[in-house]
């Protein structure tokens, strides 16, 4: 397949070397930051450009990834081309492209993805949804060539997809932020909390996360709790200690019921 | 040494399990249910009891490992023995012991422990503190033979250590807990999640929490955000994405200055 890439951001990044090293051919770069645009560019050995009108209109795909709030106007200023739409996000429906084309659809890697570390695309859940059965097999048999895990999943579902991977990987990663802020406070490294980070990632490779659940709020330490509310000084992180905690509490109830 | 294991739960299991590796000798695990105290003193190979006036008195160190709220009382109606007393826990002061004791400390093992998981024990952070120079450095050795990470850490900042974790390994579950919830009502399976889990937690491994920030707070994405708060039905979820949203956003803000 012949693939232009609207975006050149850490999806992009990831999902256009991806579908290069399957023997796809990445035609172009769009960014509207020349640097970035080339940037990806030049690690797939293409052309990059910040003109929607040098868009090639010769391609098969066009992968729109780009920031949420930047794709429907992207999508408007495209200009009309041959080939298939898709857009990466979680977050947004593919009805974006509706008013503009007849067959489109989504593409959506879930993973947490930095430029600099390198991932394997084969394990990296890719959610597919097309505008007709044809696109989602179409997409299905791209997405096989690069992943091991190929779900179709309508929009409704994906959805509360979503916002579980905000809660399993944006908010625990503010908790780490968070926790780093404490020791900081006390001159401890953070390094000393990697291990208890690493293994409290990898039990739920094996166990559901309620049945792993250990600490004060589950065991209705209170008293513990009051100390470790005392000892935080910001308000608002008393307040997440709070919320938390008896949403665990809550929670180890209704599972004893 | 010859050691005596008050407690039989996660942690004594753990610990235990690497002292005996390095040659020391469990002589008893005492647990207030002679089940728990016999399931560990079996892989021990040991004596198991649940009445404190069989406690060995000629040990070399007596290892409280109980939870906390159980601590003092069980300090309280220790016969009185030779050799070291330490307790494992990380949120209280060794002071209580001092009122039966001179020679006392702290041998806390900062990991999330379940006895179904092995741990590879030489990994694991151990934070000494002792009543005397002579008892950490007794400490400290006795911790060099079964980890690499030792620590000699004062109270006032074992406390902030102990907080990190709860924030850590603790909330950080109860997220997953949540995203699990929420995949379930879309009868999406938890398994999607678990290679964004893996790499979330290996990020910070290799670059510091907020720097590894990614998603709709931090990218201050109103419209994702506003979404999901109405994709949730759960009031406190919805509270807990919004205090945690803000603080990302508050967060970010002071490191942008």
């Amino acid at each position: 397949m012949k693939i232009v890439f609207i975006g050149s951001g850490n999806v992009a990044t990831h999902l256009s070397t991806a579908l290069k090293s399957s023997g796809h051919t990445v035609a172009q770069v769009y960014s509207r930051t020349l640097a970035h645009a080339r940037e990806l560019a030049g690690k797939m050995g293409t052309v990059a450009i910040d003109d929607l009108q040098q868009i090639d209109r010769l391609a098969d795909l066009y992968i729109f990834s780009v920031k949420d709030d930047a794709l429907s106007g992207l999508i408007a200023r495209m200009p009309e081309t041959e080939g298939l739409w898709v857009h990466t996000s979680g977050a947004l429906s593919m009805e974006l492209f509706a008013a503009r084309r007849r067959a489109y659809g989504i593409f959506y890697p879930l993973q947490t993805f930095s430029k600099q570390r390198e991932v394997d695309f084969r394990e990296i859940p890719l959610f597919i949804e097309g505008s007709s059965y044809d696109v989602t097999d179409r997409l299905s048999q791209l997405g096989r060539e690069i992943s091991d895990r190929i779900y179709c999943l309508p929009e409704e579902k994906r959805r509360y997809l979503h916002v579980a991977a905000v809660f399993a990987c944006n908010f625990v990663n503010h908790l780490y932020t968070l926790a780093s802020d404490i020791l900081e406070k006390a001159d401890i490294p953070f390094e000393v909390l990697q291990p208890l980070i690493a293994e409290t990632a990898a039990k739920v490779m094996e166990m559901s996360p309620w049945k792993a659940q250990t600490g004060p709020a589950v065991r209705c330490d209170e008293k513990v709790m009051r100390k470790h509310i005392e000892w935080l000084n910001d308000p608002l992180m008393k307040n997440i200690y709070s919320l938390l905690s008896e949403n665990i509490r809550r929670h180890s109830e209704r599972q004893q019921r």
